[in-house]
């Protein structure tokens, strides 16, 4: 059996994994998926989108459930996987994550904000390899566009850009 | 007429289209407007700020109207390039607005933020051309300095300096 | 007596204000705290942490007062030192914090952000020096991790990596 952790790149992993990315996500305003500068390529925030269609609204504390916020992240993150692709053609190409933030809409009270970033940041320890981890922050806030409950904004480091 | 999209540089398409900056903003406490590493130009979070003055507090979903709310953002955008202005002493030394992140203060259960955003990327767009597009998070919280319904936060990618 | 901003590096600086960094934060999920790209090194979301313990839980401008909320910022900006010495082994190696977001659990009325804010700024002005400032983005979010009142975020130059 492939071991998804091997020497492969990010693309073999991603594949060994048997993951399928979504459609490559389209800006909700005036601006682009992938803005690279130097080595690194800013990703704007990714909702968690399927066919075209966010698939949850809502707040964390609110009538969203962890795991429900969890499976929400974890999509919004493949839709940042998909902006990548889109953008350098090839995830090979990319070294690491070097920073994750993640944007919960959420109450005052809530406090199990690490839980439900650990959605995405799971995904992307498993594309990227644990030992390359992400720098991460998350905050919930009091609302993210169209209602969804997570937003998930990347920044990556591509190889031998410099 | 001029071309504002021509192939003249970010400065000479400030001109073109009769934009007058503001003057370059404050600190509201103890940093700084502009901090450059390497070629990237970091700007600290710009409100709407106009004569020295807030010309606008309040929360999108809560007595704002988008189209104030695109107006303070609009506003927000030209205090930062104000501030890089200041910095750079040209606006043609700026390569790009490789990421611009808008803040709102909003209500739980607003929903249009990219439409009050693009108030801000409209203008970026129009300065720094469509086909350097630049990435974006909006997200709406729950309050913001001195009351400011928007704040525009920008990293841009300065010209040759790698 | 020795002077804390004299042309010493900010290894020697924090000695000579006498202060004691607390042990280096640990992450509250499947992240790093300290992800390095080029010459950028991104620390991840640090709270006021003592001890391996929150010292504080609540909402400016719900309990929690400016003076709270300043000394909080300034723990958390030690924990975010931490993770720097942590990762990079002496404080000389870094050449400016190039940003510094500060994530306050806020009300809506909340106004005085950047007073608390200062509780880091001030902070990393003393170790950094004020002529290598930072840019900085503030913001009242509605709740944050494990109910801290603050949250602190850096991003910090590397000295001759490029």
């Amino acid at each position: 059996m492939p071991d998804a952790n091997s020497s492969a790149g990010p693309g073999a992993r991603l594949r060994a994994l048997g993951l399928e990315l979504p459609s490559a996500p389209k800006p909700l305003g005036n601006y682009v998926e992938a803005s690279q500068a130097g080595s690194l390529l800013f990703i704007s925030g990714t909702l968690p989108i399927s066919k075209s269609k966010l698939t949850i609204t809502g707040r964390l504390g609110d009538g969203i459930t962890i795991e429900q916020g969890r499976e929400a992240a974890r999509l919004a993150a493949m839709n940042a996987l998909a902006a990548v692709l889109e953008h350098v053609g090839d995830l090979d190409r990319i070294k690491k994550l070097a920073k994750l933030n993640i944007y919960l809409a959420a109450t005052p009270q809530f406090t199990d904000h690490a839980a439900v970033a650990d959605g995405a940041s799971d995904l992307f320890a498993q594309i990227f390899r644990k030992e390359r981890g992400h720098a991460r922050m998350v905050s919930g806030v009091a609302s993210l566009p169209k209602g969804t409950p997570v937003v998930v904004e990347t920044i990556f480091e591509l190889k031998g850009t410099v």
